[in-house]
């Protein structure tokens, strides 16, 4: 659950760090910011703001607004409609991300999750100017440095409410819009 | 025809639109920013700085960068590979560009195209923060504002060799990479 005043603050944050970064939105953008605390009502801890900019059947285009330490739970974007499912690529526009993918985990990673289900610990650190692209149907998570990150991302059509969570009580239909 | 220096001045001023709004590259990418002359050798008028982040299969991303009052000539983008052809978002970060598309012609239109076949003239005004989708397989082209722009293009695959362009003597196959 995000409250009224939560999910206020989390647009706040966003369009503030989205301004900082150069990103100009529309008024009608800034106050279609979605805010997702994935059911686990912690927001600070493990949860997502983001705006849309265009989601067609065929491509999407997103900015992803992360506070500090904040954490996307590990997932993955499994087929739908004969698609292998979506591949995404995430480029970093300001602050710090790392990104956790399937692969040789990482010894000494600079993140630890919050409690609950995370299995993959490959590193991927994003500073601005870099990206790195998920293959479909493959688990992958997310933190934010120390003073969050804006983060863009780029990829085939997206269809949030297929995401499988590695943790079973996470869910993405708690999406403010 | 682009010459050595034209492509080191064009990419120079696209690396500084781009800084300048807010959007961070790493070296190699600085280097490799592609500029087109449509095979017109007339940059300045018709042509085209662009920084491809990514392209799959399946999407692509990329940012462009106008010069004041530079050209994108009339093309469509025709179906390949079983698909409808590449659908694309023009998003404005920064600048002002006009997009002319298919549709009831603009009265008193803000730009005049170039010499050469252009065809399609329903205006839309693109000022940051501001975006409009193209259906595939339509006509458009794209001029900039007095001071150039930056616009992000969100997108099916890109496959610009197979573009269709208006004006027979335009080629796709000049881009310097």
């Amino acid at each position: 659950m995000i409250t009224g005043r939560e999910l206020e603050e989390a647009r706040r944050y966003a369009a503030e760090r989205l301004a900082e970064a150069g990103i100009v939105l529309t008024p009608a953008e800034r106050d279609a910011i979605e805010v997702a605390d994935f059911g686990l009502s912690r927001l600070e801890e493990s949860g997502l703001q983001l705006l849309v900019y265009v989601n067609t059947d065929r491509y999407c285009a997103k900015e992803l607004v992360l506070r500090p330490g904040q954490t996307g739970p590990e997932h993955r974007h499994p087929p739908f409609d004969g698609t292998p499912g979506k591949e995404e690529t995430f480029r970093c526009r300001s602050g710090l991300v790392y990104l956790y993918v399937e692969g040789e985990p990482t010894t000494d990673p600079a993140c630890n999750p919050p409690p609950g289900a995370y299995t993959v610990s490959h590193e991927v650190e994003l500073r601005p100017g870099m990206q790195h692209t998920i293959a479909p149907d493959t688990l992958h998570w997310c933190q934010a440095g120390p003073d969050g990150a804006v983060v863009s991302e780029f990829s085939t059509a997206s269809r949030d409410e297929l995401d499988e969570f590695t943790d079973e009580r996470v869910s993405r239909e708690t999406v403010v819009g």
